[in-house]
């Protein structure tokens, strides 16, 4: 019934923005979309929007699409089966949110002590990693591509510093994917929470802490009310990507210059969304510093051996899941050691020493 | 001349190679490309053919494009001087080769200790760089965009170990832009030569040091027959991009669809070229070691300090040249800053940890 309500009201423009030109809607391909984020959401849900856009501009019209944001089709984490079903044309979201269907998804967002954006990037356009993404979101009836970015998180917000592996214990914390897992290894206990309802529960103490993006995408969470420690660069998702999952019937039915509309429009906008986060970030964390009082922090080696210890638990536990799971894991790891080895000795040897010679950091 | 008679071997079919709709060829827009590069060149030449192609399969038939690789149509060096007078509508080029007509250019290329290509983008695209761009290449009656990356680029390939700042006094190295000038800095004698030129130049011993791309690209250069060490990540080009500059008034003329077609080509390539080398380094580096024996070195910290040096003498010149020369420097010192110093907190922090804990690099 919600379903239908929401429909109807999209049809009026009440929930909804139909993008394509409007006279050639007629004869147009529909391409319903439905996504994890709010409306309007700084960062993911702006970067959504204007994916959508940018369909419909490349497609001159011949996609009819229409965006629908979390809740106003279907709720946050009902669009995989929204997608799967044919009901809708394509989801954007994180594929860790289905990792109660298959462990496998975690590493199509991103995974603890995983790949950087650049080097996911390089592993799913140039090493296989799309391949394995097509078996495992096949299974489900979906072919799901990059379509966003955001950079490596930040550690998360806390209402009290985090000095030792042991401060996670009893900690009640919003983190989806294997990183929430690995805090449960390490005595924490997670939940995984879609973007819109993060801030009630932690400002009713539901949860003692929480990660969600980054400074630019966090600054307009508020989460600093309930929770001053913010740590930088995490563990848990040090890169990767968001998914552009389409119905895989749909998308087999598509002509070779709709995909490739498709295609381009959403590695534009995965490049696009991580790059503007970055340039925006150094902006809104020294407004969360000078408004808010935000306490910056690292963690510590001590409690980056705890995660890497918790880590190589959680990566048993995926493996032992299924052949699938074991397959898309070896992938991982082999081509995290060989593209990671390679941009330590050319990009990160040449970050570290600028940053060295020049100060930053 | 020359020009004509590639122009008539093009057309033809003997030099170039037509990528538009056959049938769709009359009514279409020409939009014929010069590439600096040679063709089927690894790495930078078949970047910029599939560019060439994307571009002829998103515009459906509605751009009749025709791609011309280095000294087909007219010299790699010669791009500029076609696309400027409106002989031809586009070329595709490392913009720091015309830092003699302007040493703006070397800033949307890559300059040294600069920024890498993640940190480029995101002052390109999000912190006024695209701006800046248009406003130098519109002296010239053009309009670049991005449309290529290679990564952070290796330190180069020498006949001898470099120990310390003096081993560059008396070298003859190729190697272009501002990272040129650093090495005369410190007593080198440096030349700008095309890919297609480098290799009979070392060889012959008119140089006797290189730099070029990374292992993917140099592998297929065969440069360790006259020069055995290979220096990972150098000083000189950490990132930032290849342009496609377009004739200024052409450019204007285009439709809102026919901009948007070319830049979601231009800004997909510059994604997939920068990763299809991080996905492929790994295995040439491998190679290079395995098949030829090159000994593989990084410059250390006394070496670095002295590119650091040469490099404030340089910028410092830059800045001298002209208004809108002091102008880019400003913009670009202080958003490397700004971007560099968010990066450092977040990605670098958790690659470095990453890397400890893992074992990698």
């Amino acid at each position: 019934m919600e379903r239908r309500k929401f429909l109807k009201g999209a049809a009026l423009g009440a929930g909804a923005t139909a993008l394509a030109t409007p006279a050639l809607a007629q004869g147009a391909k529909q391409l319903t979309i439905v996504s994890t984020w709010p409306r309007d959401f700084p960062g993911l849900g702006i970067s959504a929007q204007r994916l959508a856009a940018r369909i419909a501009e490349l497609s001159d019209g011949a996609f009819n699409v229409e965006y629908f944001a979390a809740g106003e089709r279907v709720g946050a984490f009902d669009v995989f089966d929204e997608v799967a079903s044919g009901n809708s044309q394509a989801y954007v979201a994180a594929d860790y949110y289905w990792v109660g269907k298959h462990p496998g998804f975690a590493y199509f967002t991103s995974v603890p002590f995983g790949m950087t954006t650049v080097e996911w990037n390089a592993w799913i356009k140039y090493r296989g990693g799309q391949a394995l993404w097509d078996e495992l979101a096949g299974e489900f009836g979906l072919k799901t591509i990059p379509c966003g970015a955001t950079g490596t998180q930040a550690g998360g917000w806390f209402n009290k510093e985090i000095e030792s592996p042991d401060d996670f214990r009893g900690l009640k914390m919003r983190i989806p994917g294997l990183g929430g897992q690995v805090i449960s290894k390490m005595g924490g206990s997670t939940v995984s929470l879609p973007g819109g309802q993060i801030y009630e529960n932690l400002v009713s103490g539901a949860v003692d802490a929480t990660e969600w993006v980054g400074p630019y995408n966090d600054y307009f969470m508020k989460f600093y009310e309930a929770a001053q420690y913010y740590y930088t660069g995490g563990m848990h998702e040090p890169g990767g990507g968001l998914g552009f999952g389409m119905n895989r019937a749909w998308y087999d039915g598509l002509s070779d210059w709709e995909k490739a509309v498709i295609e381009a429009a959403c590695l534009e906008e995965h490049a696009n969304s991580y790059e503007e986060a970055q340039a925006l970030n150094g902006e809104y964390l020294q407004r969360l510093i000078d408004e808010q009082g935000v306490q910056v922090r690292n963690f510590n080696d001590d409690v980056w051996d705890g995660f890497g210890e918790a880590s190589a638990e959680v990566f048993e536990e995926v493996r032992d899941h299924s052949a699938l799971a074991k397959k898309i894991d070896d992938a991982f790891q082999a081509n995290l050691r060989e593209i990671g080895n390679m941009m330590a000795q050319f990009e990160i040897t040449f970050v570290n020493q600028r940053n060295r010679v020049l100060g930053l950091g």
